[in-house]
């Protein structure tokens, strides 16, 4: 801002233009959104379109935008369906549909994080959130180690992993039912640990909330928290941190 | 019933009297209550006073009315100064104020259960419900071992009583927070592990919900849940599992 | 875990070959799920597969491999379309409709509780929650009676059947709506009552909150809890107990 | 409504003053109310005062206007500074601290009820919700019946009291916790029962939710619910049904 | 009961027989519920069926029973295809599809209740919870008025009923949303309301909380609740009352 | 109402009929609902019909009788289907699918509010909220913007529409997720939001809660909200705002 | 802003300066808060100090900068204690205590308000919050009516006010309880209503959550509602709106 | 833990003792905690002591204790009377009243982190958990900034620190009632936030819910969610990341 107040105070730019760029710069007006182009610059990572509620035609409209601005773009939340429609018009997608992510982007994406991100899952049931996860840190560059059906009932299990979990740089927990996993987790590292309630369960799980409230009320001091499901959100924040 | 109804056809006891009999013997009126005298014949445990909301005068009425009938009594929930107002009228009481329980009968209860009960403890802050639920143990009857301060964030500490945990016969789970001991100890042991939430903690523990519906959906079949700070109802189960 | 050091301390198992074994050796890894096959050991009880999220293939999956250790498995929450899928392919399974359980094990449990099970269902809605208690109690090795349709309102029902009530070990008690039966039930015996809400109702059930708030608060002590529609976990539980 | 506008259609009222009678004649303005001196007109009862938040000197202002009126007036939820604040100016005032009601009128209240009301109360905690209801329902002229400490998991105290539950006209059953007890008593007799929650309990009686819950849920069709606590509102209305 | 006892005092009835007969006499079973075929004695009105999650074969079963001990039946909440194939098979049901109440029984009900039962409606939307509740009644021998869009935003529709209001000896409100129909009705007459909220309406009505707690709180005291879309309940304690 | 009586006072109309029409006169009856003829004459604004829950029977017979009174009608959350088959009966509606509204009136609503209404919207899940509010403001007479894709964590975006904010009279806001919008619009200008919290999101939104929470805990004095998803609301107020 | 770059362009001045006062213009540091100076000069209205969670040195520490600034100062929440130990310091402060708002400007604020505004409230319990809407309004410059005690279930008070309520240009309704009186004044005029939920009631007003679910579903399209006990903000948003 | 089995294998340590010293090494027993002596090992962190809920003496006891292991000691939530009790006995506390902290440790704590900390608060009434925040993360070594009174209602105070904000490595973001500031920082900086809600604000925020809520679904990418007031758990995990 202040390089264009400077611009401004040159002559060079009249402070029309100047208020008209301050607005307009960092975003594409599509029919059905401002489509945001300049998150990567500011955030050097991918865009990322937040797929459930959008049709294949908005999903490929905000694609096709963003990669004429030359980014890459991670879908989240894309089911099998709608990813077999995006492909027809976007055949470059590379779909996974046990994360349900679809990328349009570089194959290999380089290692950008400085040490490796830990995704533990504590269920079978949670592994897509777990995956979703997983997945998006590693496109947006991290090393990437997984776990599963580490549950907390079962702790020989999660012992046995415990150099992994250790040797990473970040965690993150994801547990539905009562949540314990972040805890127990956050008790045997001294890293951040991201914990994401997942929606699994029944009854008293009430769609997530035990979790939520159990991840909140963990008490192990490492833990943050995100929203139920929101793997995604996690390996945003992990890979911010991976990247300090 | 059917011993009075064959006294009813025996022509030993009238219709009307035994009708009278059914309904008005397992209990004594008093002013403010009908006491129950025959909980302990049928059972075999001594009658509880559960002492919120009854001022010193319906303690000591009750209490009064149970001794006669030569039970002994168990007062829970008694704050140090009703305590002492009972020990006024009634001095025989025997108070422990960790527990918060005021007992009337033998200063050794024979023990009756037959293998022994552990209380499992996640924090300092749950201590005044574990030790209720230990008292209460032993008055009942029973062997009864405290573990204290063993949360799951630090599981060093609680992997080193194993051996207490798996030596018992029933178990006690007591947590707040994010209530995830139960889970955990249910996982190092095969036997029946009751949970009680404690109203520890702040902000999303909700008074207890977090606890409680973290203890719902614990993950270890082998736990079921009691309400919120209800160390008593805890020990009470354990005891009639104990002496199974 | 103690033997295992001692042979390291005789020298007989390396320090990095006691670690692994410590880890790998109760679980096989899948696929998808790392399959705990010490839990009989430990427990002396058949594996028990949760089948809702999980496709055919991978109940199939997880099924072969614990029959190739030798365990009894037991799928529950199967419904019939998945326990047809799932009997292509291993056509031993048993199912049971009504109770939605897939069993995988001898015709005939051999009965290794000490004493009987009774469940007691407040009302016809009510029944597969009842049912699959009742049904992994039987194949967990014990003795089981069902009571069906008596709820509260209609205490005669309940009377008639005093004598089933009385001659029980363990209860389970499955109510739906109000959820008053376990308190009902529990002021008739002095043995364990394990209550099971279910998700039975409309309106003010909130999918089976009045009754878990309900079972929670019982004015009734021998009472305990397991999470809504959790007939699985109050047959686990009662199995332990009648075990003891 | 119909006898004024007939009254100005014959042009013995004003239209001007036709308006303002049907206005402002049903009430009188004090500074901080506009007490209604006309209800008792219209339901044949006494003027109620619910005391909580209001000052000694408001309830002295109010029962004035109405005894001026020539109302009797019953004030309720009043605790006993506040009655003998309020007996200082308006010394007639005669007060029962156990229903925490204060009554202005005549000492002999006649009964205008058909039958008798019956209040069942399930423990002494309830007692004062119990004691409101019933010294509520004497003082609006009915004849009544109160049952206490006769929870459900004590069947055999409710039981013995079957004949005070049929007789009655209308029941008021009041209970905390749980709340199952307006179920039972619906189901032992074929009159209306109102129930009230009371906000006794603990843990996840959540002041009374459960109660609230369970008895909005309950399984007896002849039960209706009141607010939590609202002994006056359970009296007043079975009132009105034992005067039909 | 007292019969039975004198019967077994007088040798008449053997104790074995009197308890056989205390407990089986007022029900019959079936393979899937304990159909109660005394309360028609007792209450003297039909029994009725509750049909969601009942098989067209369940509800066939049971009407059977009734109808075979003579009894008239009523089954509430039936959709239209149920009541098809139910009449496939008992062809004398009469279907009414605006309430979904299948009746079997004489066409004519004799009228019973003292005076009429009004019904209100708030809204189009909550028509078939009003419906239900109108013919409910109907069947259980009362006369009945409907009247239906009186919602008190729109005062003038309610108050040009006034006389109608006015006239019943009982009242049931149904409203959804904010609730409010009850108190505005409440205040209008000095006769018992029942108020039934409905599951109408969206974002912040919750399904019918919104209405229900609306109702709970009412500042008009002759209003009691009912669960939410209960409008059976509703009918039968109106039932009782205008029988009274 | 003074001149219906002064005509009565006058002779010219008798009190039977001034009762009849103070009462009929504002309402057709048909079968299902009765329609107010009366709310255009009353606030100038067309009639509304909200869809949900009314078959297109239902709607086309409102439609007409309101058509046949001279009065333009508004169908709201109109979803395609529904809005075919109506325009069958009643060619001339106009559908606007992005709004879900179905117009019965002049093609060209004359301006009748004094200033613009500014309707911003937070992401394009928010849309079809935003487009009801937008579409319902055009035909009630107001001159309308429309800003979307303004969210929160991209100021940027919402600044660079400064002026459009300034420039209203009414702004109305409309956000899911965290409903953090209004709080933002109402710092930026000096006029009335309308803030309009939608369901759109997952896990801790809970259909708009979280929305809804934070709209009416907003930090922005001049902010009020309607209930979840509500634009048709917002619209209306903003409507009655603007032509002050 | 325009303004402040234009200057910029014209070499007036230099960018950091203009960064500077965009940035630091507005605003006061004190030791506890950055004052605002400037919501005075963009809403014309009085400064106002929200007092709870303050002391006493906090709020004179604010009044001293703002009065310096020449701004009048409103001062909201404030009990008697605060406002004697604030006018100890501030003497000119002038104290109402039953709308508990301490006023420092002129003794008569000019009437700039276009119409008045009519305060409605239901119950005498709600007073303290319709005396601080009130109290508010007046001091931003309106007319204002205060009606008071007239609940929807005494139709009869709230209709005899029929023209004060229609000739308001905007109405504050203030509730507690069911929240209904916003629905039913709604109903009865064609202006914008702020409805108000206060916190009094007991039982399932848990705190006005009941009244503001009622308002938030208000049937009455014309309302729109605020937090719990917000009287201020209701002032506020009806002055804006009174003003345009 | 490798390290110790090495020994046992070397034969330097038997396997009881191995056992012994895994278990029993890391805490202190005291009577009423197991004093964990080793996270500062773990962690390089200081112990923190949580004071509510414990005595002065409980305080004094744990202190010393970790004192006598040589580590500094933080003590947090103490109030001023507490901290005064605890300095009686532990003269060398240092007390920060607006913080709540209690330290014990050097003087000058040498600074860890690589970069700098910023926290950032909405409101003056959020001050105490915002310092409490800065407090700890300076206590535990590192640069910290604390912006104030930046809510998001008037965003050119917030845009005003724009660069502190920027130059921050982490950042912490404490806001009660709607909880939007983590969203608008967000949006203004690529590193991590951590979202702290605060239990201020009334009504509709529901004692940090509404703030819990709106963090958790904020549409910022990059924050993360701690407990309700939990300024330290906060501090801790930026602590954590700026270490990295």
């Amino acid at each position: 801002m202040q390089a264009l107040l400077e611009a401004v105070a040159r002559g060079e730019v009249s402070s029309e233009a100047a208020l008209e760029r301050l607005a307009r710069l960092p975003f594409v007006d599509t029919p059905n959104a401002r489509v945001d182009t300049h998150r990567a610059l500011r955030a050097g990572l991918p865009e990322v379109v937040f797929a459930p509620g959008k049709t294949a035609g908005q999903v490929v409209e905000i694609v096709r935008v963003l990669r004429e601005a030359g980014q890459p773009v991670l879908a989240t939340r894309v089911e099998p369906a709608l990813a077999e429609q995006v492909r027809g018009s976007l055949p470059e997608g590379e779909y996974d549909p046990e994360a349900r992510v679809l990328w349009f982007g570089p194959a290999e994406v380089p290692i950008l994080g400085k040490g490796s991100i830990t995704v533990v899952c504590a269920g079978t049931a949670d592994l897509p959130v777990a995956r979703e996860a997983a997945a998006v840190a590693r496109r947006f560059g991290n090393k990437v180690e997984l776990l599963v059906d580490v549950g907390v009932a079962g702790l020989h299990r999660l012992l046995a992993s415990d150099e992994t979990l250790r040797s990473a740089r970040v965690l993150i927990a994801v547990a539905g039912m009562e949540g314990a996993l972040p805890s127990v987790v956050g008790g045997l590292v001294d890293k951040p640990v991201i914990a994401v309630p997942t929606s699994v369960g029944y009854g008293a799980s009430f769609g997530g909330i035990a979790a939520l409230l159990g991840m909140l009320t963990s008490c192990a001091s490492n833990v943050t928290v995100v929203n139920i499901d929101n793997g995604f959100g996690a390996a945003y924040v992990a890979t911010l941190i991976n990247r300090l």
